[in-house]
């Protein structure tokens, strides 16, 4: 019988088990890849800015004509001429010269400063009026200044930000290799669990945590698919569990919620190859009947048949093994502040993930616990987020601040 | 000239403006429905749970015959039989009987409690005896006691989340009507931009903006639409985002950098209807060239051509006015707590969103600014998020703690 673990022993044997699995990988436009993981170091293939720019609407100047310019005694310039944007300038700068140049513009031959055009004046009389010392270098980008040919700029196995599809467009990638997504099966095992459209009879109940799973898994950028609902019997939940490996990285068999149920699924764990089961009890609140397994380089999760429980636990064990799957563990994972409403003593012994609503008073974020018997629907939908209460502490005060991690 | 408004009176200026627009809808299988808008209240068909049940694994008893019962002197009743998980009972209890019942199962008839499995002691002689006193309703959810039929339960306008899913799930709806995405056109001006498969020569640059933002849209959950590349004179952006505004509700106008560029889609604004330019400057830093347009019931928004900016720009207003158009501009921003590395003094007088690098240092979070001359990709890449500092303060002092919002 193996002993029940705390919720960071099993984060650690999470990642201590799993890694990322093979090499396969899609190729998408770089505007459709957000979100995906990239599976090569991308590399800038040119200098960028690929020439020396302007970043300012201003005069290019040389420097040394400008020393001691100021707003009483400014510095008189020839105006030979405007450079053009996305033009490379023909002219070139002599002593006492000066070039209209816009933002983004390519600085002219022998320029090494720009004045902005607020610190200058143009009368119009083939000069401009300079009132503001400029130094070398002044509101220039040079060459290479942001990148240089060669640079790694996106590594693999980075997840892509809009700002990184940006980048690559810079360099001049419109297709990448992305790492293809972590293929998730789910199970639903459960003699009294019927399909969404079918009409309930007898004691019978709709299935909710394939549903929730699968929806939880496209947001959190995973590939669910759903391997429908079994019987609680040892050899059919075997026989469904056997065939979603064959096409996942993980399995979820969403537990029938009796004591019986989560021995056949432990049962099948065990059956199907080794090191079979890892855990077997959490010692978190809600979620303790859970089980964690590892068929070959796979993973088996055997989660709660209550649904808010099972959701509570898909987001804190099963999101980190995608992550790790995904080569992104260590994301960080936002969430708002907010003052407890009430005091909520913790249980002894066990870490708990507290549903809370939020509600706002003044201007002010409140975290109230979302109680219920067994409400179901009403856990779920009421709950906001959760507050993670360690296992050491003696629970949360009222008026206390807590960070919620949205649900 | 409209005067330069500051960042909550732009906010104030999108809700006054801009609602909901139409009533198309799409409609989709629920588990492919996360994250889209609920286009209608959807009430529970039938009593949800839709019969009596118990909650734990343990014995059917009628309450009366275990009061007073003990671990020392247990209730000795009769075992008459179990219930089955999906199944209606058929047999019905009488005073002294006892019927085992897995969580989930139905009540039998007469029975008005549970007793958990762990209470009880069955020695196989046909008895079970009861070490706990039940009171009437211990360890049962009655039918309807989770959602009455008719209830109200995933109203109009909900953003759906994984959890909402399993309870539509629940509820029988398999499919559902959802609000269409709301469309946003993005054009990209200047004369020095070229497309991403181009070879850049001369002062040319790849269109970043373009990219950035239809990944930014993308992953907010928008449907971008990209209408290239117009070079910077009137009648060119004119016709491209009059095109682009038959399509959209928005349509982004990612600007040429220079101020002339700036202009003219200003001008472009203006000349395709009323109310027009609506605001034309904002009081922040980096972004201070915005434009924000209305056109009838469609918004028109000029960004600044330098990306970080856009960028910037496009997370604080944009994705504002996207959530206010899809009914849903109360949700919460989730942010990560960090503590600043140095000291930033702010800037008088303008707001900033601040962009800040992320990194751990002995189990502690810090921010540090990321500086950096014009270096659009260096920027871009290098901040994990942005902290906002009022107009009011004088900056944060190294040592404080800061809200980052994860770019």
């Amino acid at each position: 019988m193996l002993e029940v673990k705390s919720v960071s022993e099993v984060i650690r044997i999470i990642d201590d088990n799993f890694s990322i699995p093979g090499l396969e990988s899609d190729v998408l436009r770089i505007e459709e890849a957000v979100g995906r993981i990239a599976a090569e170091d991308l590399k800038a293939p040119e200098d960028i800015p690929g020439f020396s720019r302007s970043s300012v609407d201003g005069y290019a100047v040389i420097s040394a004509d400008t020393f001691g310019a100021s707003e009483s005694t400014p510095a008189q310039l020839m105006h030979t001429g405007e450079v053009k944007m996305g033009e490379k300038p023909q002219l070139s700068l002599k002593n006492g010269q000066a070039v209209y140049i816009p933002t983004g513009g390519e600085m002219p031959g022998n320029a090494d400063a720009v004045v902005m055009v607020e610190y200058t004046e143009n009368l119009d009389d083939g000069y401009v009026y300079i009132q503001k010392s400029a130094a070398p270098g002044n509101s220039v980008v040079y060459k290479g200044d942001d990148v240089k040919a060669g640079d790694l700029v996106i590594k693999s196995g980075t997840r892509l930000r809009p700002q990184d599809v940006g980048v690559l467009a810079a360099m001049g990638y419109s297709r990448i290799a992305v790492r293809r997504k972590i293929r998730v099966g789910i199970v639903s095992t459960g003699d009294e669990i019927i399909g969404v459209d079918e009409k309930p009879t007898g004691a019978q109940v709709r299935d909710i945590n394939s549903y929730a799973l699968y929806a939880g898994l496209l947001e959190h950028g995973a590939q669910p698919e759903l391997y429908g609902i079994v019987k609680d019997n040892f050899e059919n939940i075997r026989q469904v569990v056997d065939k979603a490996l064959q096409h996942s990285d993980i399995v979820l068999v969403s537990g029938g919620s009796s004591a019986g149920a989560r021995d056949e699924t432990r049962k099948v764990i065990d059956s199907l190859g080794s090191p079979g089961v890892l855990v077997h009890g959490i010692a978190v609140k809600p979620g303790k009947p859970t089980i964690l397994g590892k068929i070959g380089e796979k993973a088996v999760i055997g989660l709660p048949g209550h649904p808010a429980s099972a959701y509570s636990i898909f987001k804190a064990f099963v999101c980190h093994l995608i992550d790790v799957m995904d080569g992104r563990k260590d994301e960080l994972k936002p969430a708002v502040r907010a003052i407890m409403s009430c005091k909520y003593p913790s249980n002894s012994g066990r870490e708990e993930f507290l549903p809370v609503e939020l509600g706002d008073n003044e201007g002010k974020l409140y975290a109230s616990p979302v109680f219920g018997k067994s409400g179901l629907i009403t856990l779920l939908t009421a709950a906001d987020g959760y507050v993670h209460i360690s296992r050491g502490s003696e629970g949360v005060d009222q008026g206390s601040e807590v960070e919620v991690f949205l649900f």
